[in-house]
């Protein structure tokens, strides 16, 4: 018997997402804000809910996946939303990346209808999402976990189960701590090879194999030097991301001066209009700090 | 017939390098401040040397592989120093890391014996030294680096020439704003994720393959964890390095924030007597700021 599934919120991850299910042989319901981004699925046999409480009628395991904390907010906690129809045994899967705590407050809601409600957020950008090659962190009930891992193999390569309520959110923020950070690290050397006459592809073969290496440098760096700026992950998310980060570092009262020092750079590269732009855009904020 | 090589400065790097040479029979004299440390190459069949003078004298190559600009400065400019041996058709190959506009300065009374100098400094630590898999980023003139690169094979795997004199020194700063202010993402993040009571292997089991990935999270995120910070490279090395990145910045006048800030940071942690460390050791001054 395939799994009755709902889908809310196909964006350029949730739609690529949603469509592995369909694949997969499950059934599947969706919904999103804006209905034409669901007509490919619909014609693969998608069937459409007109709200998130409809979607979730239908559904044992019902799959988010929007923007920021107030987006699944509204599509859990709203009028028509999903808690509307939350009933014993159902769990809810939420992809996005928001707030650990806001996470955990939401979870309650959701456990006080007997289901189950597990943050999921991904990594892997847009090609992992087409490719079902993200990594997925999950937290909340380890019984709910194993029972939806199945379907998030279908959709992600590396599936880590990291705690309670809140710990995939928070283990999605390292990561992001980590991208944010090693990206500035590539955008200064870059700039500071580039200004001291360096060959920068030369730099990078001397440097990158060792103990300087990154993701960040072997696949943002050529692009910076290529000068292409197209968004494999927009600074616009980077900083919804960034402020996350230090929101829970507010709250846990801890520094967090690395974040802080690249999100003031990434303010300044959104004012100066490269907010739809790759994080990699950030290195023309380093090269004015130096004109 | 062997060349007639020398070597001077027979620290951590300097002895097992000039083992390597020796080994490939080539003629080779030594010369280093404290005597003790050159035993074990002379008994292996090296000649001593009372001044980098002397050793020079009956050299067709130099290797010189100290700490800092001063210590070059000596051996090279000083008293019973390499100028004063140095003549038509032989080359110094300067292996320390130290400023790059000083060892311009360095290369220009050289070239004016008619000798050539070249910056090589190294990346790979104690282990690239020992195990012959150092990587090496040559500044100066290329025929002098064409000349010496089957010695430099001898002595590590990645062999760049970067361009002019001081291109070999500006090329490890690269290298080093890298490795630092990744370094710092790490000791943030593990930070972050530690006092949010995450499971720290299971979160770099979960980011470490994507995105978030780099040489320094690999190899120093396990050490933090452990609390082993016996050094691999050591605070007070990378503070010195840190100081050239920051004077070389200031000479171009060129902002560096992330080095800045790592800087900074590196600063609290030799006040707590970490200097002698290794680097992942920046991880307690993170602890600190959280308490």
């Amino acid at each position: 018997m395939p799994n009755s599934l709902a889908f809310i919120g196909l964006g350029v991850m949730g739609e690529p997402m949603a469509g592995h299910l369909l694949a997969a042989g499950n059934s599947l319901v969706v919904n999103t804000r804006t209905k034409a981004k669901a007509s490919g699925l619909l014609a693969r046999g998608a069937r459409w809910a007109e709200s998130p409480e409809d979607a979730t009628k239908v559904a044992d395991v019902v799959f988010i996946c929007v923007t920021d904390t107030p987006d699944v907010q509204k599509v859990v906690l709203g009028e028509s939303g999903v808690l509307r129809a939350a009933r014993q045994g159902m769990i809810v899967v939420d992809h996005s990346t928001i707030s650990p705590s806001a996470t955990r407050r939401i979870a309650d809601e959701v456990s006080k209808r007997g289901a189950q409600f597990l943050d999921a957020p991904i990594s892997g950008g847009d090609v992992g999402a087409k490719n079902a090659t993200l990594a997925i962190m999950v937290g909340g009930d380890r019984a709910a976990f194993d029972r939806v891992e199945p379907l998030l193999r279908v959709m992600g390569k590396t599936i880590t189960w990291c705690g309670p309520s809140g710990a995939g959110q928070l283990t999605k923020l390292v990561n992001q701590i980590l991208v944010s950070v090693n990206n500035m690290a590539v955008c200064e050397a870059l700039t500071f090879a580039k200004k001291n006459g360096l060959d920068l592809e030369k730099t990078i073969a001397a440097v990158g194999a060792g103990a300087a290496g990154s993701w960040q440098l072997a696949n943002l760096g050529p692009k910076m030097i290529a000068g292409d700026f197209r968004p494999g992950f927009a600074i616009d998310l980077q900083q919804k991301d960034l402020k996350l980060i230090l929101a829970a570092a507010y709250e846990a009262r801890l520094a967090t001066p690395a974040a802080s020092l690249v999100h003031q750079l990434f303010n300044s590269a959104q004012a100066a209009g490269s907010g739809k732009e790759g994080t990699q855009a950030l290195v023309k904020v380093f090269e004015k700090l130096a004109i």
